[in-house]
Order: C-alpha cells, then structure tokens, then sequence
C-alpha cells in the first residue's frame, strides 16, 4: 500500500480584487507525524467565511496574515486519527484551525471537541463562530427590546439568517435583506421573517421606509456599502447598527467611498459599533446553551450549502462574494467514517 | 422722537452650497407688543453655530425647518424690556431664541436667566448649548478615562476648544485638530492642550499616527469628511468615535462620499455614536455646576469672535465655514446698557 499522502493548498499570492485561482498551489505533502502533545487529524469539513479573504491579504487587522508560501488557513472539523495528548483519543471529532488539506497536526491545546448530537456543518454554523456572532452581535451589541424592528442584511448567509432569527426569538419584527426571490422566500416562509427585501430587483432604500413605517431599532450588518447607507437614512431615535461584515467590500481593489450620510448617527443620536466574535470567547458557553436550546426546540434552524472536495475550495471560497451559497456555506474534504 | 423700529433678517431661500447673502433680506417692522404671558426683548447677543445652517434647509432632520418669509431663528441674549408675567422684569437678562432681529416677543416660559457674574458672550459659550455640548459629548458618550488619548476636530472651534479642556481636566493626552499655525498655538500654549495638528499643512493621518503611537481613544468629532476617515485608521481598541457635527460637508450642494474605511470599527471593535444637547436638558443644571466650577478655578478658558452688527449676521455666520473665528462665534446686535 502506498504510504498516504497530504494534499493541501498553499497561498502563493495575496488577493487583489476577487479572490482568484492564481492565489493558490494545489501541493502533496507527506502526512505529518504528530511530537508530544499533539494530535494527527484526519480533516472532514473546512468552514468557508468572508474573513478567510482578509488573511490572505498582507493587514487582516486582527490577525497575522497567512504567510505566502504556507497552507491556507482554515478553521473546521476533523477526527483524530493519532493522539500524543491523553485528553484525546482516535475516532473524536474536534474543530480547531486545521487548514485547507487532508491532515494536520495541531497541539491538543488548540483543539475542541465537537457535540457529535449535529451533523459537523451545522455545528460549525450554530455551535462556533459563526453562530456565537450572531448571538453576540444581536444581543450584545444590538440590545434588542421585545417588539423592536431589526432588519439584517446578507440576510441569507450564515451569520444573517442567524441573527434575523436570534431577533425573532427576542419578539423582534425582523426585515432580511438578501440577492434574489429564492433567498427572500426562504427568510419569509422557512425562517419565520416578517419581510424581505430582494437588494437585486427593488429599491431597498424605498422599501425599508415602507416595510419599517418607524423607523429600524437595529441594524445588523453584514454588507456595508450602499446596503448601509440605504439603512442610515431609515434609522429610528437611539438606533443601534451592529457591525458584524463589509462582505459587499472586501474584494474591491481599493477603498471605495462609504455612507454619505453619517450625519444620521448624529440626527438619530444613534450608535454604529463594531465587534469581533473572539472577544466573547470567554462566553461561548452561554450562547451554545441557549443556542443548542432553541434549536432543540425547532425555533432556531441551520442551513448549509455543502461543496464537495478540497481541490475545489478556491472556487468554493468564491461562492462567498457571488452569492453562490445560502446559510452556512462548508467544504467536505473527506467522508468521516463515522458517517452512515 | 420717531417710532422705534424693530431692523430684522427674513430667510428668503433656502441654502444650496455656501450660505450666501441672498438667502436673506433686511426688514423694519413695528416693535411688537407683548401679550399676557410674554415678554419683550431688547436683544443683545446672537450665537452663531454651524446648525443655524441646518436651520434653513428644508429637513434639518431634528427641528421643524424655518419657514421662508420668517424672521431667522437664532439663540441669543436680551435684555427685559417690558414683561406681562411676574417671572421677569425689565432690566434682567435673558437667554431664549431671540431670532435675527432687534426686538423679539416671546412667551416666559421659553426664556431662561442669565448668570450674570459672566459676559454674555461667556455665558454663549460655556454655559448654554455649546458648553453643554462639549460636556456631554465627551462625558457622557465618549465616557473617558485617565490617560486615555483624546483627538478633537474643529478644536479652535468653541465646541472642540471646550472639549479638549475637558478631557484635560479628566486626565487625557489631548491632541486638537486645526486650521492654521496660529489657531493651533492657541490650543498648546494657552488651552493646554498636549499638541496640534494644522490639517491646512500638515498630514493628519501621518501626525495622528505619529502624535497617538498606541492608537486614539476618544476621536471628539465636529468635522467629518476626510478627517474623521484619518482618525478612523487611527483607532485603539475599543475606541469611541463622538459625532457631534461635520461641519465639513454642511455646505456640500450634494452628499459627499463618507469615509471608506469604517471596516476599522470592527477591526478595532470601535463605537461611533451621534449626539444632540437638547436631550440632555434635563442635566444642564450639573453640566453648569461644574463647568462653572472649572471656569472659577481658571482651568476652563472661554474665547469668543465677536462681531458687531445686526447687519453683518449673513457674513458673519458663513466664518464658522470658512474658518474665521476663534472660540465662540457670538454677533452683538447692541450694547447693554447695563455694560460699562
């Protein structure tokens, strides 16, 4: 039997404009062998999230770049195959900053174990960063009283289809934004969304007056541009707009202008506020409770557009920035065995 | 002895791009006469603030716009002519929204009393909306703390110069933004303030980066436009960004672009939140106390451009855009006969 091999792909060069093919190096790669303390990982999902693009670029601001030449950072699902650490043993499934390819070897510290009562893409949609951003970006940063309208927009993604719900469960009126009929149809009839606005075919300017007659309480973005200015010039008193992405920005080639109407923060006396969902790592507990309650409880659903393959993950990370996915969108690399 | 007349400015037309003569037109009218419960003013001192723009325009966005064909709105200081109610009597100085005119009726209960241990165009400054303004902006939003980094915008403004102090007196490295060598000495040498930057010669983001090596705390902002956007790649940590006005873009015939980077308030996990004064009317009684206070003890310095004449109000409100005053911007409309 051939001995196994690692594939994996490695950044090459940083992203100007959308992400392309060019940016990536399709390598094999022995398969490591884990020293003490660490674990060898057999991966099976790749979370795929707008912030993967700012790694690769030379300032992510948050976090140190993906060096060139190294294997394109990714955080997901796997199982462990081989462990040097006695809190883990072969056949777990953890999460943890695997990569973009088939093994890793990462130290046990860096690892958590996955709830095995999900299938692993929706614990990566509800049970981790994805999820934790809409809980902490609408209740923290929003502060969302019963009977408040919020309007959302990358309404269809992971993160807004989350957040639209989360409002819903506090007794919001919840308007989601998203690109096409489909995408609107399922927020309104699938997800339990008052309204939705298609961005690709109407006025969303117009359409948010129409929809909230008194205004937003909460904004919660996810697209920044002219989305966000549409939205500032509907802001109710004391609105808050959360900042959680600029999706619509991050694959221009150089800064385009933003909101020319900031002057309605002021005339509003509303608050904008940014946040980054590790900041609440210390409290991620309390939102996978809660979290893991209402979905049990069938008022919280997951979503999760699946693509199948790791040699297909730059085209995949693309679907981002297209609108290619609806919900959580995740990357099989490999069938766990697990698995029926 | 002829009929004393009553010389006062009409808004004609409303502002497009720079406030302009022809908005306005020269009246005489009969002095009115006051009826039950009003009171007659001799006016004295008018304050001219950036707003008064906003005033004129068809949707000022907080307050019903100014009619065309009414006399200008303006607040100001008078002097009790003649009183039909038994809280005021001729002699006393008052504080209301007198208007652009000579003699003003106004109810009693829209008229507030002057302190008179200060000039009046003192009592303009510290002690009424822009003082207020200040107070509550940097306090109260921009909540900070000993050794923070404070940055002001128009700091040679009568705003921004009384923020800046503030934040002096609270502990924080204050750096002021400015126009002119002049008007930036004013800020170092006399106010106190820990530097300045002339945004007409100098490089903001590059002084910024340079004058707040670890970031900006509190970026205290009365101008918007290119300089918020400097301040805004410049931002600590959890930083607050204070709106308190963009006088930059009021005179814009149309919107101008708004900064293009507000990714940084997630970056840095960053609060941006607008403000107006009148909310907070019900605590002028403490902001006074204790600005007043500081004024006694000689760490609060007020500075005032004061220009004479009722009929030099048009040109005189268009140096708030052009850069003309120092400090308070107040018009004398006549002398008290009380002053010296």
């Amino acid at each position: 039997m051939a001995e196994p091999v690692n594939h994996r792909w490695v950044l090459v060069a940083r992203p100007v404009g959308m992400v392309s093919d060019d940016l990536f190096r399709w390598e094999e790669a022995p398969v490591p062998q884990p020293e003490a303390g660490q674990v060898l990982l057999r991966n099976l999902y790749l979370s795929l999230d707008p912030t993967n693009r700012g790694w690769m670029t030379e300032n992510p601001g948050y976090v140190p770049p993906i060096p060139l030449g190294a294997v394109v950072r990714g955080y997901g699902i796997a199982v462990v195959e081989e462990s040097r650490d006695p809190r883990f043993s072969p056949g777990e499934l953890v999460s943890g900053m695997i990569g973009w390819q088939e093994y890793s070897c990462l130290p046990a510290d860096a690892l958590t174990r996955v709830p095995t009562n999900v299938p692993p893409p929706t614990a990566l949609n509800v049970f981790n960063a994805t999820g934790f951003s809409a809980y902490f970006g609408l209740l923290d940063i929003g502060k969302p009283r019963t009977g408040e309208t919020v309007v959302v927009s990358g309404a269809a993604g992971a993160v807004g289809s989350l957040a639209g719900q989360i409002a819903r469960i506090a007794g919001c009126k919840v308007v989601g934004i998203a690109g096409g009929p489909e995408k609107c149809r399922w927020l309104v009839e699938e997800l339990g969304f008052d309204s939705a606005i298609d961005y690709k075919s109407e006025n969303v300017r117009e359409r948010l007056r129409a929809l909230c007659p008194d205004g937003i309480d909460i904004y919660f973005d996810n697209v920044g541009g002219s989305i966000l200015e549409a939205a500032l010039d509907n802001l109710r008193l004391r609105a808050r707009v959360v900042l959680c992405g600029m999706i619509s920005t991050y694959n221009n080639e150089r800064p385009a202008p933003g909101p020319a109407n900031l002057i309605n923060l002021v005339l509003r006396r509303a608050r904008m506020e940014g946040f980054l969902v590790t900041d609440y790592a210390s409290r991620f507990g309390e939102a996978a409770r809660e979290m893991g309650q209402w979905f049990a409880e069938g008022k919280l659903r997951s979503r999760e557009t699946v693509v199948e393959g790791l040699e297909n993950a730059p085209s995949a990370l693309r679907m981002l920035f297209t609108g290619g996915n609806v919900g959580k969108l995740v990357l099989k690399i490999a069938r766990d065995e697990n698995e029926a």
